[in-house]
């Protein structure tokens, strides 16, 4: 288990694996959580920015989570406690039925807590990527790591 | 339809409906997308600060995204053409199985894009309350917004 005090600030995280977004997918989490025309109607979606028929953008961010869930199973799991919050997350391209998603995680920063000794704040970047190389997504996301020794001092 | 001229800043929408979050739900939600102990396992989410099984953010935040577009519908649809990103999204309290979740939607500011004069930016505040009146999550919306008269010039 990988603990607060394993992580290094710094270090560049591959996902293990990559996601296949199926159209049928799009179609059922639009349907589900964003029921907009551009998620769920061919025609309606030709005639945005979008072009065709594109996924939920919290689609995209929910398959970005399992994605980072399945890298720390598949190396080594961290005792991850959460998080408190995203900062700047940016849809930066459409995301489409067949698409294939990978994500980058870049460990940015880390703090221990001052009002919880056993608990440290973790921040890191994470890039999305399609089969192309384009980046769809990029995120800063706020971590809560539980720390092996809270009763240690340290940064 | 409600077009980029009509938005008023400092507008107050409370969402047309609530939304009742089912512990079936949040486990099929988990299952897929956020596959963590404590989004799955009442005896593992018992041992961590969340003290019992709790919903992932990220189904909450879709959550938040329906009761939007379902307000939109019920009330007058706007003319959304998507979001460019979110800013300081922020998970306050766990989300229970059993809640039942509203937000509330907050015009900050607008502005036309320079690259597109056919769009326009909004930013709002989502607050999204459970059925006891907490807070559970906030954030800062972007989204782009059709112009109705683009050849008109204006803030």
């Amino acid at each position: 288990m990988k603990y607060y005090e394993d992580l290094v600030v710094g270090t560049l995280t591959r996902s293990s694996r990559s996601y296949k977004v199926t159209r049928e997918e799009v179609m059922e989490f639009a349907t589900k959580y964003d029921p907009q025309p551009f998620h769920l109607d061919d025609d309606a979606a030709a005639k945005t920015h979008f072009g065709q028929l594109s996924a939920s953008g919290w689609h995209t961010a929910s398959i970005t989570m399992r994605l980072m869930v399945d890298t720390w199973k598949d190396m080594e799991p961290t005792a991850s406690l959460g998080s408190p919050g995203i900062d700047e997350l940016r849809w930066v391209k459409p995301v489409f039925p067949g698409d294939e998603l990978s994500v980058e995680i870049e460990l940015i920063s880390k703090r221990r807590m001052n009002s919880r000794r056993d608990m440290g704040l973790s921040k890191s970047k994470q890039t999305v990527y399609n089969q192309h190389g384009d980046i769809v997504m990029t995120m800063l996301g706020n971590g809560l790591i539980q720390v092996r020794n809270p009763e240690v001092d340290g940064e």
